[in-house]
């Protein structure tokens, strides 16, 4: 596996100015688009990891499958009287779908589904935002795992799109509390900093049947597991997830912080950083990587 | 005249109970359906009035005619750069046109316009409720006019779609102001009290080539008075445009307090209210009054 | 009137390279974008012309215009069952809206209308090429006009759009005939080709309360007139009818041969002929001559 | 797995009467709704069968598999230059994803995306439907399968909207061929019947990685097969796709006949088949039945 990762770090060293990082939040703009990373975590507590990866990121939309993660322990299913399963089919900050579906968002890793699932936790957790950092340690088997908090405020003074879209929700009466409040906790779970080995392992159980391999606690079940897995392949990547399905072929989640995870069910989960991102708001490093690692490897869910 | 509105209004006295009065704001659904009334004003200063004239309403989304003959008047045609000109064929707080358009409303009528037109009074002026105030008292005459401080903070604070509406607008950077401004002085201007009278009368400039009858002051000028009459006829009725021309064939605006008030250029302005909206929004006792007007007297800009 | 249109003439004849000819039909592609025409015919009986007005060209969906009064006068209001009366506020050929509502196109001067119009134009007639022919004959006042058969042909074979529309509308159930006859009637009535005097005669009669002021025949009711001329002006220039409005002030339509005519309720008619078009498919000179006259001349219907 | 089937087949047999038979074509209305059977063929020879195992329907949407599998064979990647493989988001025939993607189709298995295939097959093949239909009969071991040509001829004199669909392509430049012969080859890839049990072994291939384990030829390569089976958990159940995924976890693909295939990778793929269709248009006791097979053995990619 070492090898592995060293002979796919080297061929794509070079795969950058293709793209552009983020730049809709002024704190994510200025970073150093030559970074690159990967780690790679399995069930049996191996650890592998190459390049810049004792350097931090914000997972920004990965945290999705962390609230999403909660949520469901939380609630259970009554989780998608207010939320669909179905992938979204236009971009990931359209208002289009909510106003022509009456404020139900498609699934919960878009904007607007994630908004309603922060709302959801906002109801269930009177310190929401701290019970959201304390579940991701757990997962990632640490304490050392912090909010940027100048990204958080960044991204909440420029939150336009996504007060718009939580507003237009609230129309519907599908979301509960102050709107200021909803974008403090999402911009908030957007602005956590890992490295890619902690996101590695914050995303482990996803391959464990939702068993956390770190404290040996069950997260949820292994059906709930599968559910978020299959979400995550027909919707991790925005209007990219069935390319991303057709040649990766692994449950996936990206961030416009440029990371991205995916999970082998049963056995690893990797993590890729790299911070330019395609057309599509996806790092075009971090898929190229992990369709080089799926296809070396020989695995796919297919 | 006095016996035509006297036919007209018995004619139609009995027309209740095939809508509904506006409830998204709660202080508008208390009003009493059964409420009726009709004024005409004439350039050469006659009027004539019948039914519940004495009483007030809100003038709601009548205001964007005054809103925008104000901003006309300081502006001039650089208004054009920030709203359309276009009939919107959706329905009248729709998103999905902003979002297809890059933050550009089709016209100065439908929510999206109006906001941007607020936005850029509050540019315009330093105390832009008080502005908007004088600017109707002076049109309609009189100084005895209002805002229901009650209706205001009402709709304020039920605004949800609007202010998703302006924060979308916001994101494409086509408003400069704090939204919560922005809605407070809208929902002001939304919440103006009138009788029909008042309303007639406030009107009138738009009949009279933007003459002021009532000092003699040129409000605006022939042309500009024209391109609003224009935008009343083609936008003036949400979605009930066309069907307004086709069957009363005069520029109009209707508000959801059940208000509407029509133009025959060079001749008169015709005010009516009715509380009951029919599903676009517009009061059917009002249309119906106002086609039994323009078809008795054979008047039309067609 | 005369020393006017010359003087609009002579303003306007460099007016061209902004644009460029319609060039979805190959017979249309090969005309000499140079070529620009004015008339001018009024209520008692006077015509004026200056220009390349004795060339004919196709009138294009102008003849939308004729057919809608042809189908009002054999089946009077019923029409608007299966037609709708507001501006659509998308394309000329978008296939959106009828999806949305139903297959019930937004107004007759739609291609979606205009295909519905045709439709029952066929129901009602046994030879239907042959009456659309010979009403627009009587309009004008002469037997010498005629279809452009090769443009007709032309048109036939590549209109996939207006099948596409068709055959969805059809789905909904809201076209009775075979599609390739609806599509033969609706290309023969888009090539009748005529001169900017015969079809500002062709016109006239909107302009004089319905009566056709060449045979004294009253065409269709003063009432269906104003509902025709209230169409135009809402919904006669695509996407530009609010611009339109606001900068010319009269009823209008259209086609993309380059022909655009416009009335004056109660005095005249005129109509224009320039091919190259803006980007909403109207030609720009042909705007510009019109917005000339009703400037020049104080005209307006507001 | 004798067990396992009747154990499922007894649990869903009273499930009807909660959804309709596909009633577009009338051949397909006068179906019995209560029939139901289960065929399982594994990839090391097994089969097991119960129920209406040896009635035939119309595989329907369920071609779209065998016609991508095709096409991929004779033209590799090169596919995806005119079709995508992104999830559609709008309903199965919907015509605005095609007006607003400029003609290319969001991924194979929407009605517009098969069009388009079904087109290149033309291209490819002199003798389209021929082809298919011995293709076919290759996956399934068995020359005697047929096209139902009485379907074939009454979905082929109804298909206004696929032939809508098809002219819209057209005219973007996405459709080679005359749209008849594209919709008669389309309408008799669609009527091809088979009993489950061919419908089982005709898609087994793709769970063995692409190879034909009747005649031992490698139909198409390991690659292609995965990316195939990802195509269809992310597309393959029209608007229900993430449904299906979450539910059952495996890729899929039903037809409005009421088939429902399912391929679990490396082991076995399993049809379904009950006429009767939820709101989405796929048989909801398929769904069930496949749930239940995939919870029972606890298999599911993730």
């Amino acid at each position: 596996m070492d090898e592995l990762l060293k002979e796919i770090y080297n061929e794509h060293l070079g795969m950058v100015g293709e793209g552009h990082v983020a730049d809709y939040i002024p704190e994510l703009a200025a970073i150093d688009p030559n970074q690159y990373a990967i780690a790679v975590t399995t069930i049996d507590g191996q650890e592998y990891m190459i390049g810049d990866y004792e350097t931090r990121f914000t997972i920004q939309s990965i945290s999705k499958v962390f609230t999403l993660a909660l949520l469901m322990k939380q609630m259970g299913e009554d989780i998608w009287h207010f939320v669909g399963r179905e992938p979204s089919g236009t971009t990931f900050n359209s208002l289009i779908q909510i106003e022509q579906e009456k404020g139900i968002p498609r699934n919960p890793f878009i904007n607007a589904g994630a908004l309603v699932i922060t709302d959801r936790i906002i109801n269930y957790n009177s310190k929401p935002k701290h019970v959201i950092l304390e579940f991701i340690r757990e997962l990632a088997g640490s304490d050392d795992i912090y909010f940027d908090k100048a990204k958080a405020l960044s991204e909440f003074d420029t939150s336009y799109t996504n007060r718009s879209l939580a507003y237009l929700i609230k129309s519907f009466g599908n979301i509960d509390n102050d709107i200021e409040e909803v974008l403090d906790v999402y911009c908030h779970q957007c602005s956590i900093s890992m490295n890619v080995v902690e996101l590695a392992k914050s995303s482990l159980f996803l391959a464990n049947s939702g068993r956390n391999i770190y404290n040996g606690n069950q997260i949820i079940s292994p059906t709930a597991t599968k559910r978020i897995n299959s979400l995550m392949l027909t919707c991790g990547l925005y209007n990219e997830a069935g390319e991303f399905a057709y040649r990766v072929g692994l449950p996936g989640k990206s961030g416009v912080g440029g990371g991205i995870v995916a999970i082998l069910p049963g056995k690893l989960s990797i993590a890729v950083w790299s911070p330019e991102l395609n057309k599509h708001g996806n790092s075009y490093r971090g898929i190229s990587t992990l369709e080089a690692f799926a296809t070396k490897l020989g695995i796919s869910v297919f």
